[in-house]
């Protein structure tokens, strides 16, 4: 299902209770780029350490836009013995909702953008329908504007009809009566619908400050203001929902607390933290901190089958040909991948494969089992140990080897793949 | 005219022959974004000295993206009285042409991309069709990366295939001379025609060496040769071409040293030579001398109509009411602009409209003779104390001044307009 800023609002009851159903979720994102400093290849340096590679990435892709979100919902229908998935592929832009909204400004890296374009990226479906976001301080901040101007609206503040020396309104003096009566008169008969226009005589800005105190405190009686204060409340509080955007379904997801899968996942979840909850911090440790409040069960398909019993089964399958049994069906109403025709690359369709063989590699530990079982649940124990591990290959080795050494030991299960989008029959080749 | 990767080759001698003729041009870029740092506003502020204005412009707006480049050429037609004009718009994008070509990173702004997107941008078409280009020293690697090559391949480097020790070939061993005999007469086979395909018998590394060395010493003769080299130089050439790409427009409108119009074109002239010529340098003297190589007649309409005599004429003007005389038409094959139905921001469009107000004021210039004249020339006199005026608006004001003061000297012919890319009758609002 392809969500895009104009039906994002109506979709959004769709995709929160696809999240809420579902076993497991995958994601991915595609990014306007990778690295503004060094190679990609030397960025995603296979033998960094975590805190290297970390704060490698931290400085070198944090400026691009992820600006395509792939989220592949799978429910395990018991009756049926498969997989039921939806698959949700969202296009998202920066755009500003108002004057004094933050002017993001991101980077795009010519090979990223040129190689996503000859996979047939729609980039007018980004910048001109792009569903909008705010991380967490942008969405307080406009939460706080918001009550400030309410306050100021409720007489808290000092608007400027109000004489900031006296709260209440002044007297009328009596020069000014006769006038400031028969815009009462006109305004009532306004009121009425007798009339549909009102046109006021020219005034001074001391008769229009009158007139405005006059209509404020008089006009609308208690009952009324109440209920037009709660309509402008719920008017704001849908102009912040909008402003939140995409936001909202990634907060959906991590307060769902299901076990978020993904495919070399590392710059997916750094770019998810930084774009929709808060800059991310300096420190390593601190940023698992805080990616295990965003997200508490997180599995990377790549680590978990360069990890035993994987790293010695041969994973070179391809979605074509998945058995049978494990390849799920989709859900009225949801576009349906081929996974004859690929479509790598779109989000939506990067997410459902990295579910399938997230899926392939559980039922695969299923066969350990004695008897043998040919469906392990994404909630099962036997996953467990493959939850939240380091999102980074840490090697120790003696320091006089070098890395043709490293990369003699890894052959015997595939080289180590630096490639940060490739598939696992890519890590595999 | 739209111009793109696809029919860019073709279209060339077009452009080239338009500037030729044309008895004046004017561009138009369309930019990522303006400002990476301060608002747009306070970037453009119209108090800043020249040298200030530069250094934040250089600091804050060369890492966005020049990526439509509109070019309209305006060429007299004596006998009708009238304008001919032929507008290009160009759509450009760095797309790197081989592994080793530059992956140039370049920045968006959030509120200039949606606003252009408001205007019906087509983004696809610079990300997937974009011409690309090379600045001078990046086509000067090229071309030394291709000499290299060519050097090595006349045997003049050391390529892998010949010894390092001996620059000719090495006798063919005895136990050799049959196998290579044998793959003599099947090349020879293959070369008469009689067969379409040749499958040689598997050898070792130094069977290959020989192999390549009979074939390169003996199986051609010099003619032919001399005719592959050169075959070979061509389609270099044409590569070369084809990387250095739209960078070539502007050379050809640089070496017709025509007058080149433009309204509030600091940017875009800046963003010419950074794009296209050479990293601005740091010093506003050092960028004038690059301006003066590059373009050697600059005309600013923004400039021209806060000059003596239009600053106190009223050029409230729009294009839909100028008057009849100063429409130009529009080339055969050309697309024509409707001025009623504005297609502002548009490079192509923008590009036309600026050219029309440059004609305009010019004729003005021609009410003052006497008798009056109601054409001028690009090239008259009367045009030249506009040429090559500084870019910024350099304003000597008493330090007690506050900034309400000069907008209030200056509100006589219009405020002082912020806006980088408004045109002649808004600054004049």
């Amino acid at each position: 299902m392809e969500i895009i800023r104009k039906n994002f609002k109506d979709s959004l009851s769709t995709v929160y209770s696809a999240i809420e159903e579902a076993d497991f979720l995958a994601i991915d994102g595609e990014f306007s780029g990778i690295s503004d400093g060094p190679s990609v290849s030397a960025l995603t340096n296979g033998l960094d350490t975590p805190e290297e590679r970390y704060a490698k990435l931290k400085k070198h892709s944090m400026d691009f836009l992820l600006f395509q979100f792939g989220l592949c919902t799978f429910r395990y229908d018991q009756s049926e013995s498969k997989y039921l998935t939806k698959s949700f592929n969202f296009y998202i832009f920066p755009k500003p909702f108002s004057r004094n909204s933050p002017d993001i400004k991101f980077i795009c890296q010519s090979s990223s953008i040129d190689f996503l374009a000859s996979q047939g990226f729609d980039f007018n479906k980004v910048f001109r329908n792009g569903i909008p976001y705010l991380n967490q301080e942008e969405e307080a901040q406009l939460r706080e504007q918001y009550e400030e101007r309410r306050n100021q609206a409720n007489g808290a503040g000092t608007p400027s009809f109000i004489s900031p020396s006296s709260k209440g309104p002044v007297n009328v003096p009596d020069e000014h009566k006769d006038f400031i009566n028969r815009v009462i008169a006109k305004v009532d008969s306004l009121l009425s619908n007798t009339e549909k226009t009102v046109d006021l005589e020219p005034c001074t800005g001391f008769q229009r400050k009158l007139i405005y105190q006059t209509l404020n405190w008089n006009r609308v009686d208690e009952e009324e203001r109440r209920r037009r204060e709660h309509e402008k409340q719920e008017r704001e509080q849908e102009e912040l929902n909008d402003a939140v955007g995409f936001s909202r379904v990634i907060h959906a997801i991590s307060k769902s607390g299901k076990l978020v899968v993904g495919h070399n996942m590392l710059l997916d979840v750094m770019h998810t933290i930084h774009q929709f909850y808060c800059p991310l911090p300096e420190d390593l440790n601190d940023f698992k901190e805080v990616t295990m409040c965003v997200f508490p069960r997180l599995l990377d398909t790549k680590l978990m089958a360069s990890t035993h019993p994987f790293k010695v089964h041969n994973l070179r399958r391809t979605p074509s040909n998945l058995p049978e049994l494990v390849r799920p069906y989709f859900s009225d109403g949801f576009q349906s991948y081929n996974t004859a025709t690929e479509q790598l690359h779109e989000a939506g369709y990067d997410a459902y494969i990295t579910g399938l063989c997230f899926i392939s590699m559980a039922n695969y530990l299923g066969s350990f089992l004695t008897p043998p079982r040919s469906h392990i649940s994404a909630k099962s124990k036997l996953i467990e140990p493959f939850h939240n591990k380091d999102h980074v290959l840490y090697v120790t080795f003696p320091k006089e080897w070098k890395t043709s050494d490293l990369y003699q030991l890894f052959s015997a299960f595939g080289n180590p793949c630096t490639c940060t989008s490739c598939f696992l029959w890519h890590a595999q080749n």
